[in-house]
């Protein structure tokens, strides 16, 4: 019996989309407004799924006051009130899309749960653009 | 073709996670404030999702009037403004966190749900904690 | 110029609604499902709101994290996880009904704001069902 | 390495649901108030997923942009303020249940994304009712 | 003592704006696609608010439940799953704007509603678009 | 007859809050995180409220497609994806706090609304933290 346990977390940050080899025309064709060289933000909305079977003693894949001191730990005092270009050493060479950011909020978290649990990660950048990672 | 549908309701329920084999300061430890002796609360929201052919007279996979009145009978009479420790029989054995509710939930749904749809469930027990389970 | 900030918070509680000096005939013609003798909860919504002068220095009506604290220690810390008939002192003699729950929040944080500060307190029972009081 | 990308749009919509080879009676039975002659409405969400490999250039599995433009042209321009059973060519033989505006919408947009990224439609009729497809 | 409670409901329907004293250009000049002669539709959510002394027995301004079915007999039964130009005849000759609705509905509940108690109501036409009117 | 007729919106800002008279260590304690030199952001989500008659012909107060083109010129084109300290005039020597954004927002519609209406500003700087202002 394998089910998932999903925990929903927050964090705002400043961020840029553009490539340093880029120029900023070339830049600005591709990215838009969000290439912006003085940087704009978001209300980052994650939600972390972890699946595996239920503990027989408790009931629980995973103790939530667990995974919500994991994710405050691993991703909200990483990026909350950040500068994810400047401040943030995973994206010094990689575009903070929010592709990126949910591969490497999966990568850190990875590491901290249980090999046998199954892990996704959703990430809102507005309630309307979203992506979803699984590590497939 | 095969087409899921999805109808959300809701319920609201007292409830505490401890063993009976376990002393207070044990259920503290592992349940923490959940475990309190004197109970707490939730608005429970359910989301049951029916995967399988539409019909073709129709174009329903199932007449949601006829799920959201299975929803009412097995679900949300059984456990709305009730204690589920004290008053649901599922859980006078079994510890009610949101993993065993929503297995609790499948469970009784499934008998009623067409065999050859698929029947998911997702159960948040508050707008940031919430678990999904599908029978595998 | 007067400005409102507003701070949500939420807590999770059991409660109850009866008049000890009715027999639960009456309790439940008047109160319905939410008398059940053995509790049923909520995961409470709480919107508090503050409307002076914004400071010179700082551009706050109030500092967030000051009213966000306070909302902790006042509301969060006394209500949450608990059964608010037995232990919370303020719902020994009084129906823990949304309009008292309000009442009761908005008389302790009343004597916390600043005096020329208005107060009002909105809280969700329920997304459906919910209260106001500003103290008129 | 494969990622989720997900777009959320809206449009309103006046629909009908009824067999033209049912009398209103029988209609009626199957489809409820929903057969109503003279029609009703909804403000339909729709959640358009694309998944697969980011490129390695922009980080993008989709730029969002472009997904944003092809369902405003897709499905906006030709469903938005209008009564499906009657303007909209694809439900003149069609019942424009939930299920087959879904299947409808993931047909107009296959066709226009690329070959090896996979598709899921998301449709809101209600915030309780919803169906989701992805082509299986 | 004046407290406020709010009662949330909803109902889907059809509507057209337009003056039949207009031509079709000039309709379409002030009520865009608004006034689509097919029409369109939308999901209502209402909020209803009334405000008064509590009652000292009760604790309840007024009995949610009771709110919640004048809400109903009087609102979702006369509007939900209708064409409101067509079927409602308090819009026979009268412009369904979502101001229009919120007033019609606001005299329909006023004489309902305990006299010494306040009135309000909020129409959400979208999640974007709504109206507020309080009978002043 | 006095009707309010509400707009929501949203834009994509960085911002950070400090006084150019204070030194980091000072700035960092009244602004906590917020301070942050290298800024952090937000997706803000704006409410526009505009009460007044409603016009005998049209049964609008304010046409809602002419208010959302409003806050489209004067806030979404003037704020989103910029950096509110370095790219907006308004705030070179005004702290971008919520308090601040709201009211220039106020001042910047006040004077393109029709006079007799009435107009009021809520700004939510995150799910949980929000202010509103009427020009009181």
């Amino acid at each position: 019996m394998r089910i998932t346990v999903h925990r929903k977390a927050h964090f705002n940050a400043a961020h840029r989309l553009y490539r340093k080899d880029w120029d900023d025309d070339r830049n600005f064709e591709v990215f838009g407004k969000c290439s912006n060289p003085h940087y704009h933000g978001h209300n980052y909305e994650l939600i972390v799924s972890v699946t595996g079977e239920p503990n027989l003693e408790t009931g629980f894949v995973m103790d939530l006051k667990i995974l919500k001191e994991l994710i405050y730990d691993e991703v909200e005092e990483a990026f909350d009130h950040k500068n994810l270009n400047v401040e943030v050493p995973e994206f010094k060479e990689l575009i903070p899309t929010a592709e990126n950011i949910a591969v490497v909020i999966w990568n850190k978290l990875r590491t901290k749960i249980q090999e046998d649990h199954d892990l996704e990660v959703t990430l809102y950048e507005t309630p309307r653009n979203f992506v979803s990672y699984k590590g497939e």
